[in-house]
């Protein structure tokens, strides 16, 4: 994750560990302003996660791991701490995933630090895999469509939908993004723009509602990331991402989800059983402390979406692509 | 339009002619306030069309309207003024229709107040029969989704795609309304949530990459206007309509578009010659007054997209509803 700290050029991290502390990049502050803040024990790391300092699943879930480590070095009760770390955000399926697994790791006997550090090289390496399986959908002079931000900042490092991207860019393709602004917490405009400018790749931030229009005339591949995927190949991701497979499959795009195994929950067998985070309705009707509404508006703010398994060209994984209907192929493993 | 003026419930237009000044709205400084500006000569006319003090295709056509008024009765260049007017944005026919329109009857020697005034009242008494037209397609429970603004701000009064609504409220059916916010200038979240609360109808406001998550939840309606129709029943409207139009059809929702004949364009066979306005990026990446994007980002922001007729379940006029394969019946008619 390049980042530019003070005029310097550096490569973090969107979370590291540092000496007792967990380091995480304050991803609000983006794209202005590069915050780290720490974080001490779980409950600050639960809350982090809650209000969004750290986002993306996979991120979420090494920040959980984190969490989990730093239970474990204040010997807070872990049963306890992973109660807590799992209640502060429903949808991603990593947060319950990287918790399990710390809590596992943690009764071995292992090292904590050692532990959390592995879980999240292993996300990183993951995402790597991920990039050089998907860089080769990215043809020269292509154009290619995301939304929301499943880059470096929501998977530690590199992304998973970004991933792709990244290799075909070192490999020195020329392609075209269109970045979706993802209403209402732009985290495409915020974030994802932030990482293209940062990597030099060309792009534009459109309209959530423009993504048709430019679909229409003419978008080569769509690659968005995942919160869960269940076991018929369904999956969730940021609101909005349903409409853009729907419109991709009229038109004949290919629609691809690049996702880690860790995303995928076997235990659901359809979409419909993941449980969709309702927040609040400020988040759409208040933008940078502006009220924009009507005094009084009611406003409805799904954080998520199910896109049914049909819409869902192929999965773009560490192990692979696979299509929606060989999901169920990975069952047994857990990822490791 | 009902009102809320210092504390007094009024009803009045979104624009209208008092002594020899043209009174608008300033369509712009709503929800929080109700800000009238008064306009002299069509010059100023032309910059508040282009600046958006005005907007939706009627509104713009009855502005201009009293625009060419304004000029007969400075004695200015008719001609001159027509080519000013109609340059102020490119694609709603309205404006184009309206210019012609006043030429003719200036020609004719009608009275300019009297003829941009008669304009005014044939778009609201066909508002009211399109509501009346369109009324029984709301049924009782019945969930209804509209985008942009397509309500009495947009058509001097009453409305296009908000005026079955408003009919079907008066006839005392109960429903309840999705409004999604219509970025980047919000019109929905500024304007139709702000008619619609003024009515006392229920409605919530969404981002707009919700549309397809509620629909998929269950939306019995879709309603929406139009800037511009052709002769094959493509229509130009909002960004973003486009992407409503194909997820409906997806999902088997009836999917409407409300306006008047004045916003037919038989001279264009189909969508692909409407011209389409691109607005400048800043109407994305800043947001009330704040730069959200990384410096440096580059924005696209088209203003309109162009559906195509195969997703058009029925076009709801003064003079009914028309399938897309009836567009071209209504030819020979200037929509008098």
């Amino acid at each position: 994750l390049k980042v530019d700290c003070n005029g310097a050029k550096r490569d973090i991290r969107a979370l590291w560990f540092s000496g007792r502390k967990l380091m995480m990049i304050d991803q609000r502050c983006l794209p202005h302003r590069v915050r780290v803040e720490e974080y001490r024990d779980h409950t600050e790391v639960a809350t982090a996660i809650r209000d969004m300092v750290v986002r993306g699943a996979p991120s979420i879930g090494a920040a959980a791991a984190y969490g989990m480590c730093l239970a474990a070095m204040n010997d807070s009760d872990l049963l306890m701490a992973a109660k807590v770390l799992k209640a502060a955000r429903p949808t991603a399926n990593d947060l319950f995933f990287a918790v399990d697994h710390m809590l596992t790791r943690l009764s071995d006997g292992e090292d904590p630090v050692k532990a959390a550090n592995a879980y999240a090289d292993t996300i990183v390496n993951r995402c790597r895999t991920i990039g050089e399986n998907g860089a080769p959908l990215i043809t020269e002079g292509g154009r290619v469509m995301t939304h929301c931000n499943a880059g470096a900042l929501a998977t530690v490092d590199i992304g998973t939908a970004l991933a792709p991207m990244r290799v075909a860019w070192e490999q020195g393709r020329k392609f075209f993004v269109y970045v979706s602004e993802t209403r209402p917490r732009l985290q495409g405009m915020r974030l994802t723009a932030w990482e293209l400018q940062n990597e030099g790749i060309p792009y534009a931030i459109i309209a959530d509602s423009a993504s048709g229009f430019y679909m229409r005339k003419g978008v080569d591949l769509i690659i968005v990331g995942a919160d869960r995927i269940t076991a018929n190949g369904d999956f969730a991701n940021k609101i909005g991402t349903y409409e853009k497979a729907v419109i991709a499959k009229a038109l004949d795009i290919p629609f691809y989800v690049a996702a880690p195994i860790s995303t995928f929950d076997l235990s659901l067998p359809t979409g419909d059983e993941i449980p969709i985070e309702n927040r609040g309705e400020e988040e759409v009707i208040v933008i940078e402390g502006h009220a924009i509404a009507p005094a009084g508006a009611t406003a409805f703010n799904p954080a998520f979406d199910v896109t049914p398994h049909e819409y869902v060209t192929g999965f773009i994984t560490e192990a692979g692509i696979l299509r929606p209907d060989e999901v169920r192929k990975i069952g047994g493993s857990d990822g490791e």
